[in-house]
């Protein structure tokens, strides 16, 4: 780790071009760092800002397949394959005018809606767009409501070896994960997979229930501030959350219940690797203490987290 | 509601068979309640007691598909097709000699082995049993490690209009759900589909992580006390669950996410029928506020609970 | 096997009562025969003829659950928990009045609809009732299209040894696999779970295309020939299907790559038990020569046929 | 069309970097053609020839995430996004030497075993490598079984906008599909998503089942000849399929009904806009007429075709 610590800034940019909308290798960096210095981000929201009101039509506002943007790659010297970057979460504040919050429906895109995927015959659910105050006080769902504000990084990930991977797709490498645990404290470990680990983030999020249920979580653009770090010499099949009170693996599949089983399977694995289990007492004793956090329901894969509380390491 | 309410008792039988292994219509009932009345009934464990040192090989110990033994049917007087029964959980005491709490691994059976339906060359895993210290002051796992008694009742289900359905399967009338939220001082919700609306219950668990994930928790006779109300005319397609803190419905179905989408979309249900929401508020609103609970990813059917905090109501 | 074959009949019913809608045990025989006995059984279609014409609707004119009737139980002397029913289909002919085959569109039920399980926020497709003159030559769909007359069983299944399944499901069973390969000149294997096999059968279908989109069939009444030998001790896990030209095994389940699996894994089982295969090379040679038939992805459990031609047995 | 139609060659390389293990947009040609004309390519096999005596562990000779090679990116001119290019599979000859073909179990791939996503706690199936004879006149199995050779383009893709896909993977771009109806005298149809198509394609196999049961096919290189048109103003969501006898939509997604639906639902959308086909009649018509093919239940998303005879349109 470095004894001087710099801080690096990703402002903001003009250019929607300057976004990423891939996770992958061979992009130059935006910043290159050393190990442990921190990076303040301005993130923009998961639709690049462009539904600006509530009478903005998703369907008409985006222009896919750029949606999702990611800053970066952020480059940090010397890590290299087989290594981890720890990405800790220092804080998350929300940036530009109100209404700064997001969320709506948007066509074929959804938990509770035929997708592309799961293709049926029915015409589309209505465009809703309902755009929201939010503050680090919270979030004005209408004068009743105020939810509290719980931010976190919706995509976050490192380059894989050879593929670029849309933003919107979670998988073995981080990416579009909608994990709530990824937030302010937490630290969120991700494979090196190339020279300088090349991470992306962005899509954060003010609020989100488990498994995002309709896509659109309280979207907003940001100042997230992260430091950054490399464990040498450990490679990670998934990606994992380390948090105060628990350590979680995050598998990101379909069906959901893949996505679960490599989660548990790979903290098996980590329980066994470091912290001294059997592999079947880990598998007994998760049955009784495992906790399942399902993050997203919506994305190209469905992302689910499991995780055993740290008073039993 | 009735002025006087009666205590009834399903005391533990001696012989097996007099215990059911279907959920289903047309058994004689074990006991006739009218609403409001308590029963406390002696539960015996999955296993109807049959592992009952380490050196028991579950392979040979059980008698398929004579497992999973439910005490019942508890018949409530003027329950019609069309109401809900309303069962209150007052408390689960363990119950018999130490030790009385059972885990294991039953071959082909888990989260993390192939098993009759995800069908695999793999040889099985090996059969495991380790057996339990188990108080309301805690579970003993080892030296070391107390787990917190937290019960609940594992199956627990109303007959079917016609079908008499294993009683290791989760569906719409309840059964093998698994869900850690169905402990003292929840109230689960069942549709009645015959008169008087047959109620089974057993397969009580002293602890259990999310999606008990080797199909096995801390499975242990009980002493559980429920009390019976009838909600006339609330037609339910799936179970639902009500604590001080929120109201849930629970879906059960395969894959995973379809099990949870039956409980976030019957949840949508309950929240405009009652609740004053509007379909798309409901959606957008879960969106952010959901939480969701995977109960198992072991049984015929995976289970998996969708909930809203009271406080949003 | 009897050396002398009888023939029974089973007559149309003028009660729908005495239809069932579930298969499961502990039901009085309706016909009980030696093995190579033969069963004229005149089935009534999926609808229990309930749907006349075309202005019928599919919501109004059935009446839920009791749907999908089948006949039976036909039982078999003899026949002994783990032995196997061998059921040959010997002729399907329509039956009754014209137009009297059957196809709609069922509300929140088909592949490309939400339905109850994959759960969604939509409006119902709309009700379609198409009626059909259907004879052996052909199914008249209209001016220009002739389909020809492929018929088979969709529903036919033997008792379950404690569970009563509704014959809307299939399962290890057999029940609703909606199987077009269960037709004249085939053999269906079926496991016998209790004393005398109780086999009942029903839901005939004129004509059905792989996986059974919309999940109506042409659906038909017929007299339905078949006679039934017992394979002493031949335990069978799930269906299987022999014809001329192949051998099959059945499963169903979900998602549906889990009931090919359960159809591989118990081919790869028949062809090491009983064709002199080794288990590694039935896996190496199937990947090469096996066929897949996807029967349902519309039932409670989907239904998927893996085969092998017997020219390599 | 062009007038002149000119034949250009792909060679095989010596330098395995010379071949792509990514299908996506920004790599340089390594052919560029005018629509109509004809292109042979020397393919490698799945495994770049890597695995060449069955002496070899699959494990220790592949050099992940190097594998399954393709040639390409083809570029034709003209071709834009919006279009559709035609692959017409003119020929596909085995080439190299004797035995030339592969089959073999990779651990943790393939149908009937764990996986890195079906996460479990099994050890591997062994590994096992068979090498096969193969000529056009069939795949010498053993000394009494031979197999037609019945080849296809087991690969076949062009570029996403945005992305970079491992050839692994099957998707809306095509790619690692492995259906065989990609043979000789099929035309395959794909979307065009960025100027000039940048169509790649590789692992040929001699022979498979449907759903590839084990992941490894009898996979060859070979001398695959192809001519490509285009087709103006046609965007395809999936990639579609006609032969003499059929026309065919290819979903490839996961679950395995999830690719069913997302192939039945692009047939209705193609017989509705270029068959004269209402949507519901389509749907109902299917229902009695479709055909399914699996093609694989082993790569990262599930590919099935849904297809309907000629003879009806």
């Amino acid at each position: 780790m470095a004894y001087v610590m710099t801080t690096h800034r990703l402002p903001e940019r003009d250019d929607p071009k300057e976004y990423q909308h891939t996770i992958g290798p061979g992009v130059d960096p935006a910043v290159e760092i050393e190990p442990g210095d921190t990076v303040e981000v301005e993130t923009v929201d998961a639709f690049g800002g462009r539904i600006e009101s509530e009478d903005d039509k998703p369907s008409e506002a985006l222009d896919m397949p750029h949606i999702n943007p990611v800053s970066g790659p952020i480059v940090v010297d010397g890590a290299e394959k087989g290594d981890a970057l720890a990405v800790h979460i220092e804080s998350i504040e929300p940036r530009g005018e109100q209404p700064r919050g997001t969320t709506c429906l948007v066509p074929y895109f959804g938990g509770l809606t035929a997708t592309d995927r799961t293709a049926m015959l029915h015409d589309p659910l209505p465009e809703i767009v309902k755009k929201l105050d939010v503050t680090e006080a919270g979030i004005e769902w209408d004068d009743d409501i105020t939810i509290p504000y719980e931010p976190f990084i919706g995509t976050i990930g490192t380059a894989p070896e050879i593929e670029s991977i849309q933003s919107l797709a979670p998988f073995k490498h981080g990416g579009n994960m909608d994990l709530p645990d990824v937030g302010p404290g937490a630290t969120l470990y991700l494979p090196v997979n190339t020279d300088g680990g090349h991470l992306y983030l962005g899509d954060c999020h003010a609020a989100q229930g488990d498994a995002e249920l309709c896509g659109v979580a309280v979207e907003q653009a940001t100042t997230t501030t992260i430091s950054v770090d490399v464990v040498d010499d450990w490679a990670l099949e998934w990606p994992r959350v380390e948090t105060d009170e628990f350590i979680m693996s995050v598998g990101s599949s379909r069906p959901m219940e893949d996505a679960l089983r490599a989660a548990y399977a790979d903290l098996i694995d980590w329980l066994v690797a470091d912290h001294g289990f059997d592999k079947y007492d880990a598998y007994l004793f998760l049955t009784q203490v495992g906790g399942v956090r399902v993050a997203n329901m919506v994305d190209p894969n469905y992302t689910v987290g499991a995780s055993i509380s740290k008073e039993y390491l």
